[in-house]
């Protein structure tokens, strides 16, 4: 299990904010405000509780770095990784207005970049007392430093699908006909923090029909032999880093059909994974994938993009969709999970992460993707 | 175990959009836009999977309310309870920009309220493409009715409460010297899910002196005989209604300047509890707390407000703070949690959900309040 507090300076190397500075100021933004997520996380390695009273690091194009704390979070700002970086913690109390504050300090201001998952409670009130300062996302400067992994990101990535591999082999024996999804869920939740994870992200059991709708979760629906399962599973590590792989399951023989386009996607999804390699686009790894699908004839039955990037959160860029024209390079991290949806019947999808190499790509799930009949 | 899927009707009745179109229209606003969250639970049950991809409730001042939804989410929109309320629902592709379909279905309009937890990414969106229309919070209008919890709600909570109540009698066989926080923390985790919680929210064990940073969560320090334990925990029900409850306990004789100050507490606390009734402000319930915990000299040991509403959010309106004079009306539901810290020593805190009744206060936890001694 990695520990934050021994790893931050790998994970979460110190040097991140004054690259992200730099990165801010070419961009001709005036500072970044990034309140709790991952864009904060990233930069400091802070795992700050997001809550309604205003945490935020301020990074200013020019001058230094600061974060605006409510005074109780202020141990925990202090004890946390973070306080490496030497920042200013400004300390707010519970009758002070934290976002005039905020913009006192950066005085005047064209363009202010937001983190991503802002809520609009806040960004709202950063327009008001800052009129006329234009918002933009802070993604757009931060993108390109978290779409690329560090070694040490690749390792935490790798160690969390370690875990959720040790899931997938244990999920064979949770399912059974007469059990309901949600039963099975609950055992999976359970064995998800058991394998390592501080927390549980998505259980995603789709029985028979279920399995159809690609982000049905848990119903009481029992499972009966003879079905298709689809199981979908991720959670957080200590670490921050996310876990996420499908694998799809048969209770019993499945169906005729259903064997005959599980073989289609287990070679769509080779296909996709051999395609990842530096240089090649996002859209074409989609593409390798989607051909094979297309060519057997269940293109219309591949309803979702190919994949999504993963980091600190579980969808992040860069998307493998159609229309992407990013070109793949070392340290970019994403899911390959293309799946087949039988409206009203059953589905298949089949994910793993998988990590952009020198040469290729890497894969950090390693379960069996033949299927697994139990 | 509450289950949607046979509550909805109750906990998430139909009628609630049509009560937010009349308090829309009220409030001047041409509509709001709801991203997965608890706004949007709230008003349709639908518990959705917060994603980039954009899924938005529509509620027009005038006219009918619409969902828009990715198109792979679209089956399991239709099988939420939102389905019950006859909402048109707006399926778009991959390649599709949503935010534009939801601008031209909404046409003219000068205002427009948003989630209050709408990422930034999707609320710049908006503002892009609906130039010249300001952007409020929906909570203006959606807060008086989240507030006022109904019958079943308040079920709900009871339910959660009662969950939590379980795992705070099992802390006490967990709680050892030796024992570090976080293998304690991973044991609570584990019994928030098996008390039936479907997601744990946090898991707040501070020993010694990270018992004085409120907000401090778990660390690999070992727990040493002779000191006091703050366990602060909580999870989201099936429901979608959460718990939070706290309690200190000692792992073995705690020192005596401790033993002092928890007994003024656990009267602060009492007397907050026993200040909740209709018609009374929530900074007048902060200030009964207060007033025990400052006339025995520990005034600038209590570095937070009192408490928080709870519901659908563990944090939600009403605010227990000094300023706050919203009076209390039967259904606020709302965390009162007094604190006193002793920086670098050790600190204590007591909490209960409690909800205002037509004649005073219910509490909703009811493990002992006395210092449990392990």
């Amino acid at each position: 299990m990695v520990d934050v507090t021994t790893t931050s300076s790998d994970l979460y190397p110190v040097t991140r904010v004054a690259d992200a500075r730099e990165a801010t100021a070419a961009a001709g933004i005036d500072a970044l405000l990034l309140t709790p997520g991952p864009d904060l996380r990233y930069l400091t390695g802070y795992d700050a509780l997001p809550l309604e009273r205003l945490t935020c690091l301020v990074v200013p194009a020019e001058g230094e770095a600061f974060m605006v704390v409510p005074r109780l979070e202020l141990p925990a700002a202090e004890h946390s990784p973070a306080s490496r970086l030497g920042l200013e913690f400004v300390p707010w109390d519970e009758t002070d207005d934290p976002y005039s504050l905020v913009a006192r300090r950066i005085g005047p201001a064209a363009t202010v970049g937001l983190a991503d998952r802002m809520w609009a409670m806040q960004s709202l009130r950063f327009r008001a007392v800052m009129p006329g300062i234009e918002q933009v996302l802070a993604g757009s400067v931060l993108r390109e430093m978290r779409m690329r992994k560090s070694p040490a990101e690749v390792a935490a990535l790798r160690e969390a699908g370690a875990a959720i591999d040790v899931v997938h082999a244990l999920v064979p024996g949770l399912l059974k006909a007469g059990r309901t999804e949600r039963e099975v869920g609950k055992d999976i939740a359970e064995a998800i923090l058991a394998a390592g994870h501080a927390t549980v992200d998505f259980v995603i059991v789709g029985s028979g029909p279920n399995g159809a709708s690609p982000h049905h979760e848990l119903s009481d629906r029992v499972i009966q032999a003879g079905e298709p399962v689809v199981v979908d599973i991720g959670g957080q590590m200590p670490s921050g880093y996310c876990s996420d792989s499908t694998r799809t399951y048969s209770v019993g023989e499945p169906p005729a059909d259903f064997a005959a386009y599980y073989e289609v996607l287990r070679q769509a999804q080779d296909a996709a994974c051999a395609a990842v390699r530096p240089g090649v686009s996002c859209e074409s790894v989609d593409a390798a994938a989607r051909q094979i699908i297309e060519d057997a004839g269940y293109g219309d039955r591949f309803i979702h993009r190919t994949g999504h990037g993963i980091g600190l959160e579980t969808h992040e860029e860069p998307y493998i969709v159609s229309g992407n024209t990013e070109p793949l390079a070392p340290g970019f991290a994403f899911s390959v999970e293309p799946g087949i949806y039988l409206a009203g019947r059953h589905g298949a999808r089949i994910e793993d992460i998988l990590v952009c190499t020198e040469t290729g790509g890497e894969r950090l799930n390693n379960q069996p993707r033949d299927l697994v009949v139990v």
